[in-house]
């Protein structure tokens, strides 16, 4: 018998229909003689008309009411979902964030999980029962309050309980078939990858990929948990993140036919047949801005200084640059990219130091678009951000701003040149499907 | 420093706009230096919207996730509350009927409070917030399930939270200003009663009367705390609900020069002064039906045999009333009122039982009306039976069945004559005001 964790998003039960659908899903899945927890998002789009109702109240909602007034919206969910299941003759039980035991800590909103203590999931695993577990919440053990655990959470709840029930497999039921090599709204030929490491799908969730939270992954790369992603439309097998570090017995694959990644002209194109295929992915954002420190003196400590202020705001810096001073000035220029949400915030405790710092000017730019190319085979073969470079140039998109890791290579452009360069790299890559990509719609939550 | 608790229904909370007049109310409250609790419901209709979409899922919900569902109406509305009345500059909590120590057994849907542990209430009044109590909902310890407490259940949260924080007074805000002597949609010049008995206040929501649930009469009677009936749409002193057995000193009314209850016509009517007046109101109710068992033998054990068959049914039979015994035949009838929703099945069972009894047929009349006269005072003031059947028969009004206690005499009429039937009885006990009720609508809740 194996321990099956399944996540269901918003729309996944979005109405009364849509609820007995999943149910059903859910009841094959008890039925085939699997142990079954779920753990459950709102309703559609009930957490936004809850906000909504909140910002009403006041335009700024006390974090500890905020948190109760959202977790009504699981509970609803999760209520519903559990009486469509026990009406198809199968025993079943909800359970909200604090009776699933997701200790968390007290920081309203974005509560960071402690310890999950899943006794009454157990319980009720024990007796027969599918175990509905409410996602996003949480409960914290001094002041006894219930907390949310941010955007993403219902994710990070699915993979916790499978973390902490020792689950086979967390199934993240989606509106897209998998993980795609890029986004196929952006890039027809993309295809859905078999597989994929837990630290690839990292760099490529950080990189601006929907389909999961990197929080989420984060969790299962940590404890081990194999996660598959799919669609909540079909029976197909998605993608498996998997993780190449742990060799714990209890991680099984549903379908071992499906976990092998077909790349159609990988092999072709590197003349060389490998363990694991070059390229995973490539993603695209256009979440982010670039702000230029122009004019700074070329003496130590003064990049150190820079940073103090911008980290003193808590924003997510994310790529850093700095050109090559001009001798002749003794001057040179620092960018860095952040969240767009942040960029004001940022300007504005730079321009209150500006003198202490001695620099010359800021410059902000929104329209970039950064794109990554994510792969774990890129470390030991050369050549990888030279054919970037080459199919970047030919298309005659100018690259702004480099940056690289083991495993991701990271390029900011034009945000308006982002689509082409995606579907570009993609092409050149060899990661081209022979046909167009199936898109359900929605953003891939 | 007096610690009140303040009751507020769905239709005080339907919207944001209605949440922030409560909030103001309660922050005015607590501004008078007092400390507060609050027991609040679901927001307008909301826990029938929720009761429809269980019923989308399945048209038999389970009772336990039934509960589950529905708890989340007023999580939404305590949590709004809440943040209103931060939102003022004055700290509140909410908490949910678990957190505040409702304790109840586990049936499901009409679970019944059997403790009271309202210590995190009682840390936050220490801590100078205001408590913002889910009403209708309470938590079983045995199974840790999450139940309801039913119809009328957050006024008996409100009295239950009143009794074990040993509350000074318990404020049911409702959108009539008080206890009226009769209907005033029916009879125009009902008056409010500055003061009503708990017993009277019984014996008048027995008999229909809708602004306060009879449960949480009882439940404040055996407990000994004080109601205040009044509206949420003035600050007009409403009704006290006293207990006059209760001599216990943390009864305090807020201002007892509204604590007179002024009779216009009594004194003169019956040619006394008495501490209380003689009739605290009349009380109409449509929701009942009658059964006649025609021609039962007149043998001993007949009527206890009947009787043992409704009850099988879980019956709430009300008046009983046999006729004598028409000596030529040796055959009585026997006629009781219940609630109309019940007939069907009292009938079925009769029926099935006719041979075993030996009846000879069964009766079924769903348009009669039921007029209950409430008053202490009938207990030591002879006439009144007599005044009341006067003024019946005056108006032309057939009286079909009669019943009586120590302090309340129903008379069942035709459905058709029972506004009527209010208005004659209530002049002739002098209850007239001189002027018009002003109402502002709704049924009272």
């Amino acid at each position: 018998m194996s321990l099956i964790v399944q996540k269901f998003g918003g729309s996944s039960v979005a109405d009364a229909e849509s609820i007995k659908r999943v149910a059903k899903r859910i009841v094959d899945t008890r039925k085939a003689g699997n142990e079954v927890v779920v753990a459950v998002s709102a309703m559609g789009d009930s957490t936004d008309e809850l906000l909504d109702l909140a910002h009403q109240v006041t335009p700024i909602p006390a974090p500890r009411e905020l948190d109760m007034l959202l977790t009504a919206g699981e509970r609803i969910s999760m209520a519903l979902l559990a009486m469509a299941i026990k009406s198809m003759g199968y025993d079943a039980r909800s359970f909200t964030g604090s009776q699933a035991g997701m200790i968390t800590d007290a920081q309203h909103g974005a509560a960071r999980i402690v310890d999950v203590t899943p006794g009454r999931i157990r319980d009720a695993l024990d007796e027969g029962a599918v175990a509905i577990v409410a996602g996003f919440q949480g409960f914290n053990r001094d002041t006894k309050d219930i907390t949310t655990l941010g955007r993403g959470g219902s994710d990070t709840t699915a993979v916790a309980l499978a973390a902490a029930l020792n689950a086979d497999i967390c199934e993240i039921y989606t509106d897209v078939d998998g993980v795609f090599t890029a986004d196929p709204r952006v890039v027809p030929r993309a295809h859905k990858l078999d597989r994929i490491s837990s630290e690839e799908m990292l760099e490529l969730a950080a990189a601006g990929a929907k389909v999961l939270y990197i929080r989420a992954v984060e969790y299962a790369r940590r404890h081990g948990v194999t996660l598959h992603v799919r669609s909540s439309f079909n029976n197909n097998v998605g993608t498996i993140v998997y993780n190449p570090d742990t060799t714990s017995p209890h991680v099984a694959i549903p379908n071992s036919s499906a976990t092998e990644r077909t790349h159609p002209n990988n092999a072709s194109a590197n003349g060389e047949t490998v363990e694991e295929p070059i390229i995973a992915g490539v993603a695209a954002d256009l979440s982010e801005a670039k702000i230029t420190v122009v004019g700074v003196p070329d003496i130590p400590g003064k990049a150190a200084q820079i940073f103090k202020i911008v980290a003193k705001t808590n924003a997510n810096v994310d790529m850093i640059v700095q050109n090559v001073s001009a001798a002749s000035t003794g001057l040179t220029d620092i960018s860095f990219t952040l969240p767009k949400s942040e960029g004001q915030q940022v300007l504005t405790a730079l321009t209150n130091e500006q003198a202490n710092v001695g620099f010359a000017g800021l410059q902000y730019d929104d329209q970039i678009g950064k794109l990554a190319l994510v792969g774990a085979g890129m470390r030991t073969n050369t050549g990888v951000s030279a054919k970037l470079f080459e199919a970047l140039f030919e298309a005659g998109i100018n690259i702004e701003m480099i940056s690289t890791s083991e495993i991701r290579i990271s390029v900011v452009t034009r945000a308006d040149t982002i689509n082409q360069a995606l579907r570009v790299v993609h092409t050149a890559f060899g990661l081209d499907s022979t046909n167009d990509a199936v898109v359900h719609g929605g953003t891939g939550r």
